[in-house]
């Protein structure tokens, strides 16, 4: 067991033993919103399925036009006029042109197609003037997807774009991943279910109601497993059960310096190895990462703010990969402080924030009191400013370093422009 | 009917005419991810509880060491040692303190708070050389979230943070405005299901598909009718019942120059008044808005890429103020563009595209083939660039705004650091 790793450290400990879930299904299309593909999805025929012209115009063969010029005009007889949403149904034979509309199918027997302002018609013909090269005016079929070609890859979030695609393919179901199934056990003798009534030395259990919704978010199944108190027995049963039935566990609680030993012999007893211990983080030290038969366990600490801090950094992450998924990792931004930060870091912190734009800047604004217990402050936050260890207080205008972990676009604000 | 409006004065128009749905549902409060709140919650007690240390110290009275001086310390008698996670059970009277920790209640008796190190501690008793502030070190009950403080208003939509927020405050259901029903209506003779076998001249419906799951995606409620023939007393009909039990119509086809008598013939023949057809805009123009009895009627493209482009722009801001969001027109972002548009734009023009980030600065990348049929580059699309009507071609670098559609978090990619 490892003491005391950083957070990258951490992600490449969890990452590197993951792979994703095999279990697959196959979904109606409408059903598949928010899930991962499990393998790639190959176009079943060509878009456009045909040659077609880009324009209004003359089909005709490039081979006749050869000796054309303005004082040798070449005359093709007209021998089918095309009306809009109609398809030819003659050939181009030498000497003869067909009159389509855009999007119209490119009759047999023509290379090129001219347009009506390049030729000079007449009642039965047109005239030609210069030579046309085979080939122009002509959309390939395929051009847009070429029948076989992967238009959506294993990994790939279904989105409503990608299933209107899919569904201009002719596909009407996708094979995806069955969802990760998350495991969320919270240990704490002083936890009361919000439905309950207060009574007093006791606290409302919010981790559950908040890594439960993340789970929906990411498109996993929260597997919930009741509350249990700070006893060695109670955590390890429903450490077993969990086990059992999910991919990912998740703990809160009983992680800290003092109430540690509970979680750690629970572990212990269901027979999973502790690969570390501590993360240097702030808030989130009390992390710990257990892993038993290839599934892993996180335990988070019990203060909300701790708890889901860490899952979005490092449990999220492991939820992705599992998923199937092929970004994992928190990308990050950088931006302008909006608003000070008066504590000192001598370790690396973690501040809820959330981006904004202003006249083309970013922006970076705190979300409010940064304490362990302040649920309040991660409701707006989208991003998490990186502190590093050893930094003074941070002033306004500073430029500072973000994980994001929400939706960027929740922070701006549109406006009538008229 | 006006003819050809801006999109600002299209979407001023809409929403002059809707409010919030009034339905109203109290859900439990795990099932209310996504939903919009329809009251303003209120906190049911302070948090923190009771005035609390924030720190490990002495509790005492400001009164009694209002003379201390390094060269004539107070000496005040430790009456109670309080272990973290306890409460203190005695009162400070004067000349006593009371050892607690960090989180700990503030004892009655007690108006200030100083830590071990300001003090001299011996066995039981501590001095105190310098005078106290009356209320120094001590967080006011109600500091974080006060009783009866609106924790989340009216128009908020609920994420994970506000659901584990709520949970903390012991609210165990909320009240929600129910899902706006969008019933989607595709025309034309040409649709064909995904799930049927392609004929020729036939294409799939995937206006059905995208614009089902981008209304999921937003929280509403989808309501599918069949696809219609292109014939007006298929289209009235369809209209009719769409009006009984939606909130708000789509219909995508039938809207262009030559198709257009049968939707607004239809649209007349369910008594609903069109208050303008064809907005100032490519890809998008042929879209067409009714009203009846207080429901909004969009009639817009066939093609794929215009339904979705009037729908994210116009429709969207609709369905989310009826839903009673808060925000409901899109943002939008500047960013310098990295790949060139070769296309003069004579009219306003909306140009599918994704915002990256790259070195602190705002790329914006076409995401591929920008024409109304081509369903490919809507897949990654989170921004449509706004280029104004008498705009050349646009150049590599050249600095465009775009309207923020998707999720901008999506176009970032994440790095493992270490």
């Amino acid at each position: 067991m490892r003491l005391n790793v950083s957070l990258e450290e951490a992600q490449e400990i969890v990452l590197g033993m993951l792979r994703p879930i095999e279990r697959e299904a196959i979904l109606h299309l409408p059903d598949s919103l928010g899930r991962v593909l499990s393998r790639d999805i190959k176009a079943p025929f060509n878009v456009p399925a045909f040659d077609k012209s880009p324009l209004d115009g003359y089909a005709v063969r490039a081979e006749d036009t050869k000796m054309a010029a303005s004082d040798n005009p070449v005359i093709l007889h007209v021998i089918e006029e095309v009306p809009a949403g109609s398809v030819p149904t003659k050939r181009v034979e030498p000497g003869s042109a067909i009159r389509i509309m855009t999007g119209a199918p490119i009759p047999e027997g023509a290379d090129v197609v001219v347009r009506f302002e390049d030729v000079e018609e007449a009642a039965d013909t047109i005239k030609v003037s210069q030579p046309l090269a085979s080939g122009a005016n002509i959309i390939p079929a395929g051009d847009d997807v070429a029948e076989g070609e992967v238009v959506a890859s294993t990994g790939t979030r279904l989105n409503a774009p990608l299933i209107g695609m899919l569904a201009s393919l002719g596909i009407s179901s996708v094979p995806v991943y069955q969802r990760v199934r998350v495991a969320i056990i919270n240990t704490g003798n002083e936890l009361l279910d919000p439905s309950e009534k207060w009574l007093p030395g006791k606290i409302y259990n919010s981790n559950r109601y908040l890594l439960e919704a993340r789970c929906k978010e990411l498109g996993a199944e929260p597997v919930y497993l009741d509350s249990v108190p700070d006893e060695e027995t109670a955590v390890a049963e429903s450490l077993q059960g969990a086990l059992e039935v999910a991919d990912l566990v998740i703990t809160t609680g009983g992680a800290s310096v003092g109430q540690y030993d509970v979680v750690k012999n629970a572990i212990n007893a269901v027979g999973a190895e502790i690969l570390f211990w501590k993360i240097a983080l702030k808030p989130g030290m009390p992390t710990a990462v257990a892993r038993k038969d290839g599934k892993v366990i996180f335990s988070l600490s019990g203060n909300p703010a701790a708890a889901m801090i860490t899952f979005d950094l490092l449990a999220v992450p492991a939820l992705k990969k599992l998923s199937g998924m092929k970004e994992v990792l928190p990308p990050t931004i950088t931006g302008i402080l909006v608003n000070a930060f008066q504590k000192r870091s001598p370790q690396r912190r973690m501040l809820r924030a959330k981006w904004k734009k202003q006249n083309g800047s970013d922006l970076i604004e705190l979300t409010g009191k940064q304490s362990n217990d302040v649920l309040k402050s991660l409701v707006e936050c989208n991003i998490l400013i990186d502190v590093p260890a050893g930094t003074p207080s941070l002033a306004v205008g500073q430029h500072v370093s973000a994980y994001v972990v929400g939706n960027l676009t929740d922070s701006l604000v549109g406006e009538l422009k008229c």
